[in-house]
């Protein structure tokens, strides 16, 4: 099984892949995909959607991991983090990915144990977890690799909802008009 | 000039579609998508952008107008939010679309000459401008026939960036990775 977490915003959208295989988790790849910041609002979500569609065609995930909330006072920050995330979520559905979703809580606790753990405890747990202990990883993809590390815990103890479109409207037929 | 006008939701989608030719504009279509509410959000955002692309393949608009802001004290509902215009913008834009954005104001303005009018009185204007005073239009639909109205009442007064991903593309290469 191949997860691919994303951590998304319309500054930059971190992201990682791990593999789940019984009980072994590695990882496959990491990275930032930063935003021009020159570009207008749909050129952005444009932006993202193509460079997480090209993470998809080298990594072939089968599912994509976000987080749900956000956690924060401002407005705008909120709409522009649902633009990214929004954009996150279509371009993965519509390469079939089965998209979850997860708190901020879930993904610090299953990585570190505590629901209320710092970006950078997450960075470190994310590195002793994957073997990743003498590399330098940015935070933003260390938060994209907690998400799919959170995604393939629950795998282990819950039966997920299928989730996917694909899935769904074969069993929706009449969902689609058109 | 086709216009296609959406007043995005995850609960409903209000779009209106109109051509604009010289002076006079004309009424295409109109109408409200219902987003089924026992979908997950993943799904109910590749439902939202199964139904725009629907309207898109029947009306061939050239460009799609939505609004900028979010007026309103709820964080999450500024998340939701978020999640539905992105979905829009991106269905939009990659179908080959501009996209321009317009805020709450500068739309109400455009068609009633008060950037505080009332969803009531802008469908009233509305309905009058493109000449439906005796049907029944839902607010979502009329508030989506606002957007695309205003946006062609600004291609008479000012000369619009491209913001079509494609042609954004064509004009910077470079862009575009992998």
């Amino acid at each position: 099984m191949i997860i691919l977490g994303i951590d998304p915003g319309t500054v930059k959208c971190g992201y990682g892949i791990i593999s789940k295989d019984e009980n072994r988790r590695e990882n496959l790849g990491y990275g930032v995909i930063y935003v021009p910041s020159n570009l207008e609002m749909p050129n952005k979500l444009a932006f993202i959607y193509n460079e997480i569609d090209n993470v998809i065609r080298q990594y072939h995930p089968e599912e994509c991991a976000v987080e749900t909330a956000f956690y924060g006072k401002n407005i705008q920050s909120a709409l522009k983090l649902g633009y990214a995330r929004g954009t996150a979520i279509i371009a993965s559905i519509r390469s079939g990915l089965m998209v979850s979703e997860y708190s901020p809580k879930e993904v610090k606790k299953s990585v570190t144990g505590k629901g209320n753990a710092s970006k950078e405890q997450v960075n470190f747990m994310v590195k002793t977890l994957l073997n990743l202990g003498g590399k330098d990883i940015p935070l933003d993809a260390s938060d994209a690799l907690a998400i799919a590390l959170c995604a393939s815990f629950q795998t282990d103890t819950k039966d997920k909802k299928p989730r996917s479109w694909t899935e769904f409207v074969k069993q929706n037929p009449k969902i689609i008009s058109g």
